[in-house]
């Protein structure tokens, strides 16, 4: 019999990783309603927004606005990404708890993703990495195309390796690994987290998953097979039509939950909660979700 | 690490399973092409009909023609549906390789699907097991609502034991456990399937899930742990559609086949032959399908 691990810690992704990748724009206020709301859901864990330059993300323009207006609820670990020091002077400016620096597994996805080597990165991100710690706020380290690049293909186990290594010699305090195109499958998940976990402890890593073929949750049941405990997503499966109406990106926040429910999987978070929150950003922004629970929850409700 | 097991059986039910559970009608002619388009895929199994009376199943009530119409395809097992005596002589009439007979682990859902009790329903399913297999048929047993049934909640493994218990000592060759209302998590499968596969061999069952709440091929890694290795679908995720437009219903046999080969599971199905019936029925019922493939490829293929 598996153990299966007996608690597990969701981090809402949603109002960075899924605002920033739909059409509708939601307004600074929804945002902030929003973002309260999920505060009181039992997450322990939001990814509130991104501190790049709005010329890349408009949709995000305000985010020192909605970070400085939102409530701050205990035990709330409210994070932010961050680019370069320009977005981290902002993260400190606003109080932000955490922040999550980025990088790809695969040179080519770096270079079109951030216009620069891996090498070239590597400097910069060390740079805010090192003041963020200096400033008491704790660092995650975001490592893209894990199980394949779109320009690449497969990516080695050995590139992940060595992008982990940097980060943590860094001093982050974890890295998500992600899988950007949403192409991974379990067998490849147990793979390179086995050869991971040889070095590192599963406190150190979580996975960030996308549902593009609908094996979201099975490489999840893999992560869990191999004593893995933290896992991003994003309620609603907000942030996720990289291919065609109704088709999902981000794993489900709200689709996760139901699965740790019925594993008896403890995450001090809210079903009904989480379900309330979805649909309040469902009204705002004005299209129907991805998520499962979503779907299901519309016409249950009438 | 994990064994998984070396290859799978996929068991297409999509003209079928999928067929049943859709409102729009399609043609005697339809369903030969595409049912003789998925007999070159690779497919060694297809559930081809259901013969029961066309007063509760109107979209089936040409299943003979279809059966006898087919083109039977060395290596391919043409299955079908037979609820009773009556059936199984127009299963017979039409040469069918295999027939399966169905009931359910709960009482209520039972009585409310076929208007009988369990215990009125062994004798019926009895005698026709004992005639099938007299005319050389091979015979599978559907196990429904085996993780949770919709008016009685949770189903103890006891009743599930129970039932398979019964099929098999009536003859069946194997069991085919159905999460009917697709409720099932990773960690019930596993310890449903550690329980039953004390007492039968892995190619005694097959599994059936139902991807509503989006954990199907969660479910079948799960199974895939235990050394299952037979899984039934539907192509295209056809037949799901228990609650609202998007919603999905049968695990979709794309989407399944895209986990297999992304774990090197060995199944003989070609991915480019199954995409292409996939898209063929798309085109006859006129409605975007369910699976995460064919959303893809619908984008993709512009």
């Amino acid at each position: 019999m598996v153990h299966w691990p007996k608690s597990v810690n969701i981090k809402e992704v949603g109002p960075r990783d899924g605002l920033q990748n739909i059409q509708a724009l939601v307004s600074t206020e929804g945002k902030i309603n929003w973002i309260n709301k999920l505060s009181h859901t039992g997450l322990s864990y939001i990814e509130i927004t991104s501190f790049v330059h709005p010329k890349w993300i408009p949709a995000l323009a305000d985010s020192l606005e909605v970070a400085k207006r939102i409530e701050r609820v205990d035990g709330v670990t409210y994070a932010a990404l961050v680019p370069n020091q320009q977005g981290l002077e902002k993260a400190i400016e606003a109080n932000i708890d955490e922040v999550s620096v980025f990088i790809s597994a695969s040179e080519t996805h770096n270079q079109k993703n951030i216009n620069k080597s891996i090498d070239d990165t590597y400097p910069i991100l060390k740079e805010v990495v090192s003041d963020a710690l200096s400033s008491n706020k704790s660092v995650r380290g975001y490592v893209s195309t894990v199980f394949a690049c779109p320009y690449e293909g497969e990516i080695s186990i050995s590139k992940v390796m060595k992008t982990c290594e940097k980060l943590f010699e860094m001093g982050v305090n974890e890295v998500s690994l992600g899988d950007t195109i949403g192409v991974a499958t379990p067998k490849q998940v147990e793979e390179v987290l086995s050869i991971l976990l040889k070095y590192y402890s599963t406190d150190k890593i979580a996975m960030h998953f996308h549902n593009t073929r609908g094996t979201a949750l099975a490489n999840v049941t893999a992560s869990l097979m191999t004593g893995i405990t933290k896992f991003d997503s994003s309620i609603g499966g907000l942030g996720g039509c990289p291919y065609a109406p109704g088709a999902s990106g981000n794993l489900a926040t709200d689709d996760l939950l139901y699965m740790l429910d019925g594993m008896n999987i403890e995450t001090n978070v809210s079903k009904n909660k989480i379900h309330d929150a979805a649909l309040y950003i469902q009204d705002v922004i004005g299209e129907p979700l991805f998520s499962y629970d979503s779907k299901i929850s519309r016409k249950t409700l009438g």
